[in-house]
């Protein structure tokens, strides 16, 4: 048989050639769908009003994708898996979602509680635990698969349960948190996963947030039944807590509750931590060794958020309505407020690059997220974003208390 | 034309149709090799006999691959890119190889210099730094081409050129460095990446190591000349360099330098620096407000690392030979040694997961890589790698000063 013989073939055998390549090229085009990337400078900003978060990358300070079908995202926070991949999105509903940054997909969802309040991941990055104010308590669930491992409820001895707020990941697969009605602050181990053991502590009245110091090493909440905060120092749990700063509390005169500042505005920069004072035009700054007040400086109008930038050398401040317009930065060696910006409508929300010199920015009112050079003070970059609140990016899985 | 007729084609044209199905595949296969995954919890270990690195994985503790040549990796020192996916490797031969972690081969490879000693990458990830002993200098290269952007020879009014030790990066595009025949500090502004700008500052006798301290605020240069370290506090350069710790140098009687500790090996944890003493056994306890000595600390041997866990309860100490097969382990609380073990034989170096949940060691004379827990302070895995020294994981990629 010659050659040219062979390369006529019938025309229907061309059809079956041209089927089989299809399907193999088809095959080859469906695995993976996105492309080979590094994820270490990836991030999420929460589109509140519409259940979506944008999946952003900060190299370019580009919008990557938008993802819909996250339910209420109202105070919705984020952790991420160690690997950077997977952001875990917190809903106001209860609703837990993973979402894959490299696919730009949910790769999974559960609503797991009827109103809920973020949450947090173990250290190992094995188990993601939601605090829930309803029904009150905390639930581990698989980073992998997202099913329920451990039900633990914050149930006191007279049976009822109190909302938990406040929950922080400790070193191995612990966790933090309070108990709002019950006035407690618990531990519990999952170092047995399907048998956690929880510890108890004395918390105060109606503790309503809380942190982590950036060490790890001390764990405040915010009273709202009281003045003051109340302290676990994590290295010697044997003290158990003690009352802090008596003259932090809710001002001269009570706030309603969607007036308290958080806690996780607090910052922690060369052994001072920086806090907003409630109901006064001030950021108080406490000595962390003697966890005594040494300064108050004047800011433009009530504090929200006192971010110390990473390198604990500024803290940049942001304010409640009407002036949430505005931005002040503080200079933490002179104590000195350096800077008055005004970056946008509706600044809800500030995340630093982890070296510090980029902040971004959500201006809600004017749907965009806004990037400033912290040595500048600059705007450097921004983009569209429907009524953005939170920012968060991957860097905070390599930190404690992120 | 009958089906079957279609079916029964030509044996040689088969052929054509297998070799077309044969390239598709192919053609799929080779774009992209590796699979999709976060870089998060990646990282390199230095095989410095063979001039090979392995990339490994921290959730899993494996080896996901060993690349080859690489060059002589003696005292090789590693940096990331931004997003994770690339390590760049300084040899000392000059060699500056940028490794794909994801396709875990050589992306690009210079021999930039005769002899080398680390380097550095700019905070914004565009530029890599390389320090140059021979000939003496710093020079800065595009960090995805590799091309040369700018060389900026250490050299004084005399002409002659010195070689360049303990380089760090700074804000923006700055990198600070010292010139250890010049007694010379020097910082270079790469804002302008072609045209970069050195201010200089006086630095004490033969600087040949140095570090800048966690927060980027002060530069701190070892002296082989003299007893005492030069300080910078770089947050006020107007004040220029200042000496510290005059009780700090080459010990009751002069040390060669291959035994002098490297600053790299100093930690600060809660307003305190950690140092190895030199030619003594103990660590040194330094207040970082007065920089005067505080404490000292009785060790087993002659300290070579004093490593901070990320959370700054504990320093993890190893030593000088013969007893390079010890790691002790203080509380940085009661200042005492709590732990005394033996991971293996040959402790070159120690890396700590970012949440300080594990520590890895290279077990040089064991060819192994151990790790352990940093609670239980039990060995919990490890894995066979020929002659390892330097251990580095992605998580640095968000840090100043790694």
């Amino acid at each position: 048989m010659s050659s040219r013989e062979v390369r006529l073939a019938p025309p229907a055998l061309w059809g079956v050639v041209l089927s089989a390549m299809v399907v193999l090229l088809s095959a080859c085009s469906s695995t993976p769908p996105a492309a080979l990337r590094g994820t270490g400078d990836l991030g999420v900003v929460i589109e509140r009003a519409d259940g979506k978060v944008k999946v952003i990358e900060t190299t370019g300070r580009s919008v990557l994708a938008t993802v819909d079908g996250l339910g209420d995202l109202s105070h919705a926070s984020v952790v991420f898996s160690r690997d950077g991949r997977y952001a875990f999105v917190f809903g106001r509903d209860g609703g837990l979602t993973k979402v894959d940054l490299l696919e730009r997909r949910i790769a999974g969802r559960k609503v797991q509680a009827g109103n809920a309040i973020g949450g947090s991941i173990s250290h190992d990055g094995s188990l993601v635990v939601v605090q829930n104010y309803e029904p009150g308590g905390i639930k581990a669930f698989d980073a992998d698969t997202l099913e329920l491992v451990a039900d633990v409820p914050a149930t006191t001895e007279d049976g009822t349960r109190s909302k938990v707020v406040g929950l922080a990941d400790l070193s191995g697969k612990r966790f933090i948190y309070s108990l709002f009605e019950a006035g407690e602050i618990r531990i519990t181990d999952f170092s047995d996963p399907r048998n956690p053991v929880t510890q108890r502590f004395a918390g105060g009245k109606q503790p309503y947030d809380a942190l982590v110091t950036p060490n790890g090493r001390y764990y405040i909440a915010g009273l709202f039944g009281e003045d003051g905060l109340a302290l676990i120092d994590l290295w010697n749990l044997d003290k158990g807590s003690r009352k802090i700063l008596s003259g932090y509390g809710r001002g001269e005169q009570p706030l309603p509750v969607f007036k308290m500042p958080h806690l996780r505005g607090w910052s922690v920069a060369g052994g001072r931590a920086y806090l907003p004072a409630i109901g006064r035009h001030e950021v108080l700054v406490v000595d962390t060794g003697t966890w005594q007040e040494v300064d108050r400086i004047q800011v433009k109008s009530q504090p929200v958020f006192a971010m110390a930038r990473p390198d604990g050398r500024e803290i940049w401040v942001n304010f409640a309505f009407p002036d949430n317009g505005w931005v002040q930065v503080i200079d933490t060696v002179t104590g000195k407020v350096t800077d008055t910006l005004q970056p946008g409508r509706g600044i809800l929300h500030m995340e630093f690059l982890s070296k510090g010199h980029e902040i971004w920015l959500s201006a809600r009112d004017d749907n965009k997220v806004v990037i400033y050079d912290t040595a500048s003070k600059q705007q450097i970059g921004g983009f569209d974003s429907a009524s953005p609140s939170g920012i968060f990016f991957t860097t905070r899985a390599a930190r404690t208390g992120f």
